[in-house]
This record gives C-alpha cells, structure tokens and sequence, in this order.
C-alpha cells in the first residue's frame, strides 16, 4: 500500500487553513516529499506522520512557494535525531538553492545528496519504488513526478516444489533476483506469475498542459495536478503565467485514463475551489478539489483492507 | 496608540497551531516586525492586518527559528506591491544571512536596507519611534528591543498668545522645533507643558536573564519575555540552552516594574503555558501567557476609548 497526503494546496503565497505546495507519500517505512513550501513541517505534524523518514525530497523547481519550507523541515529533521542522508531530487541548479537556504540550518546531524535532472525524462530506482522524473513546461525549469511501485507476478510454491527449487532460495527468487546453484540457474520466471498491477500517483504543477503529462501519467491511481484557477474565463491568464485552469487539468486526467484526479496550487484568488469542481466532470467524472491534508491508501487490487 | 500583535510564541520549530516566533506593531501607519519564523506571514494574514506597510524588521539573532519565515514574507510584500525600502535592523552578519535566504525572493520591488548592531545598547530614531536594542545573553549575538514612543508636553495655545508667538509657527514648535524668526527665537518650551507619559513595549527572547534586561525594560507598559520552560525544575536545562523559565523572566518583570508581562517562545515540550502561569504570579501579579496572535492596543494615558 502507499499513502499519499497533500500536505498544502496553495500557490503563490499561504493562507490561513492553506498551506503552500507540498505532497508527501509513505511506502513501506520510507517517505517521500516532493516540494516544501512555508508551513509544510506543520502539516507534516497535523497530520500526525513523521519527517524523520523522509528518505527523498523531489523538487519540481526553486520558486520560494515551492521550497521555503526547506531550512525549517531539515532542521527539525535534524531535531527528530535523523542520521540517514536525505537525497534531494530536482532540476539543475536545486543544489545552489538548497546550499543557499541553509545558511540558517548549517549543521544538520545527516548527509543532503543531490540528483540534478538535465533531460526531459528521468527514472530513478529509490527505495523500493521507481521515481519518475518528466519535464514541464512552466516559466522556469519544472519537472513532474509519478512514484511507481511495480509489482511482480504471485509466487506459485507448487511450481517451486515441481520444479525441485531448493527452499532457501524461494524469497531471493520472489525478490526478482536469479541464482546460479552448481550447474544449475534459478530464474523468477520460474516461480512468479504474471506480473500484477502495482501502484501509482502522478504529481505536476506550475506548468501549462502539455502531451508529455498525460503520457507520464497514463493509467496513474491518482493524478494529482495543479489547479490554479477554476474559471474557464482565466485561460488566458493562465497560458500568460504558465498555469493551467481546472478543464485544462480534467482533460489531461481523461486522456491519461487515471483513477482519480486531485486539483491543488491553487489561486489565492480561489477562495473556494469546489465551486468549480462540477464544472469539469463532464470532462473527467472522478475529479476532487485537493485541500489540505486530504490522503488516501493506495492499495493493491487484491490487498485487504 | 501603539497596536501589538504577538504573532507567533513557539521556539525551536512551529506546532499546529503556535507559529514560530514573531513579533509586530502598529504605529501611526508604520508596522515593525521583531523577527519572523516560519508562518509569520499567516499569521499576519489571519489576524487581518497588512504586510504592506512593514517598515522595520528587527532581527534578535539568525537562527532558524526567528528567520525562516523571511523570503516568503519578503516575496508576499512584493506581491502586495511595496514599493518603499524596507530596514532590517539586527546584529552583525544579518546581512549576509538575509541575502542568503534571498535566493528565492532575488528580484523585489522595493529596496533593503541594514543597520548592523555591534554595540551593547544602541538608540535609533525610527518612523516616529525609538528602536532601542540591547546586547542579550544567548549561544549567538542576539539583541533585545524596545520599541519607545515620546510624547512631548500638551500645547498651550493661551501661553502661545501672550507671548505672541505667530501663529505660523505654533505647529512646527509643537513638534519640538527652534524657530529664529529675524531677532527672536521661540523655543518649543515656551508652548508645551511638561513631557507626558509616552509608551512602550520590550521584547526579549533567546537569554540568560541578565541585569540589563530590566534596565532596558524598566517601565514598559508592556514586556515580552521568553519563557523556554514552565517549570522550575527545568533551571538547570535552561542555563545550559541559554534560555530562561518562566519565573526567571517574572523576575526580570517585577524588577522593570513593567505594566504586564507576556510570556512566548516556549519549548515544543511545554503542552499548556497557562498551566504554568499562576506559580508565578505571587513573583509578578500581572503576567499572562501569550498565544499567537494575543494582541493589544496601547493608550496613553489620557487618551479615549
């Protein structure tokens, strides 16, 4: 199962009850955050989840709604007595900033590694999970981000038994991993199924809608995507600060086949973003308004509850 | 009058609910900000007053927890389009911090500028006001403040006339101004009776008590002091952290003879100051503990409702 929790919903500047951009996952005792705006360590707390495990911190882009939650987070990371390093993901030039940023947090108890991204596609094996990494198109350079946990086939102990594979070497199998024993190699094949659905959730903002996001987040569980006005009438606003309004988003969901689509970066002009909600069903039906700590488990098709 | 808005009380990192240290005042159109951690701006936002007309911010010391909130406010006074020059007062190497943090709000609209404190006490003539700051005693430099509004003796306009002072000049010479008008020279004391009570507020976080805090305190309709810890038994731990339990900064307050004493920037392990208030109230009877956004409007002492 993975979690996933909008930890702020707004762009541009934070309100009271809106926090500024920030999406956290958990997936098998490893965190993941991608942007940290002002105020997102609260949420992080009024959650109830941890920053400890904060494994990764994928960056879309440097502008401060997006990163200046940044010295705060780490050093109560550093509070929270984490000593494991922290890699930061994000585009050239994220390293710069976040050396800049921490003039107020210079000793941190852990290591901070940087992944700068240079091409217009990326995937990263992280902790147990593939990081998906695909070029926006917004007034600086921006990235997307889909988290993708893969999932092999069931394990078919009768054909592990028929077959006289040796027990000791069923989970290294089950893992994906081949053996060579003697003469004799192991392969997964032989003892997986096919391969089952796994999990995925797509996050972009600060970009105009361009094919690349509904190709990177084709067949996403969740699509979660900036929002930042709800009018039809502010297109033109929108394509003149490289944002995107609610249809431009809902169309992206349908032609990606998500599951669901969350809004979010809103407006602060958009008081209220659920007034325009209904309006784009017609284009994609399951689409929600994003708010603060709105989360969901991903699970499965055949996990239990 | 001079409105006071305690806009943040917790040290070391925010809780739900308790942003990260921040003081501000109102007087006569011109706001000051004494430090500015995460959430400041919210904070503003939420108690509906405006970051535009931040004038002058005063900085105790850098560390992150009275800091980290300034780019994103600097980027939102931007956004509400100031355009006058805004004065950070604070101690040596603030400078060099602030333009650091700056590598995400890198092109303002308006100018800043620095006054870097080096001395024990030092007196600057602000937009109407004293600033006056004072050496404090903590694991860095840090500063202490005043914020001293003078009030010169009420105009006598019947003296004015006998003395047949013109009455061009009456405004001016209310205003403390000589005036060499051909052979004479009316002097401001020829027209104002005696100086009145004025205001004041002093704020102090991050310090050992000391002596001198009550000396620059002395008299303060209102003083804002750290209280790390409510308990007594927390002595020891706050003389090792350089911060100070709440009987200590009731101490300060009696020995001041202050109007009523605020207590902020507690320790994230101090669940309910109120609980902790009434121990010493036989110390200083008039000490209250402050929560975000507890705020006041100071009067003189002739002035109607």
């Amino acid at each position: 199962m993975l979690d996933v929790c909008l930890l702020g919903t707004s762009g541009m500047m934070p309100l009271p009850r809106r926090a500024l951009t920030s999406l956290m996952t958990r997936f098998e005792g490893s965190s993941l955050l991608i942007d940290c705006g002002e105020g997102t360590q609260v949420s992080i707390r009024e959650k109830g989840w941890t920053l400890h495990d904060i494994d990764v911190i994928a960056l879309t882009h440097v502008h401060g709604d997006h990163v200046g939650g940044l010295p705060g987070l780490l050093l109560s990371m550093g509070s929270a007595q984490r000593t494991e390093p922290v890699d930061f993901v994000g585009p050239k030039g994220i390293k710069k900033v976040v050396d800049s940023l921490r003039v107020i947090a210079p000793g941190l108890p852990y290591e901070i590694r940087y992944t700068e991204l240079t091409e217009k596609f990326h995937r990263i094996e992280m902790k147990g999970y593939t990081l998906e990494a695909f070029k926006l198109r917004h007034t600086v350079t921006c990235y997307g981000y889909s988290q993708v946990v893969n999932r092999v086939g069931k394990f078919d102990a009768e054909a592990a038994k028929s077959q006289g594979i040796p027990l000791e070497f069923w989970s290294r199998l089950q893992k994906g991993e081949t053996i060579e024993a003697g003469d004799k190699v192991y392969t997964p094949d032989m003892v997986l199924g096919p391969d089952r659905k796994g999990l995925k959730v797509t996050y972009c903002t600060d970009t105009r809608p361009i094919p690349e996001i509904a190709e990177c987040a084709a067949g996403a569980d969740l699509f979660i995507c900036e929002g930042m006005y709800g009018e039809d009438e502010l297109r033109e606003k929108a394509i003149e600060k490289k944002h995107m309004i609610f249809s431009e988003a809902a169309e992206l969901a349908a032609k990606a086949e998500v599951g669901e689509l969350w809004l979010t970066h809103y407006s602060p002009s958009l008081i209220r973003p659920k007034d325009y909600v209904e309006n784009v069903r017609n284009i994609f039906p399951n689409t929600k308004a994003g708010k603060d700590r709105k989360s969901i488990t991903l699970k499965y098709t055949d996990e239990e509850d």
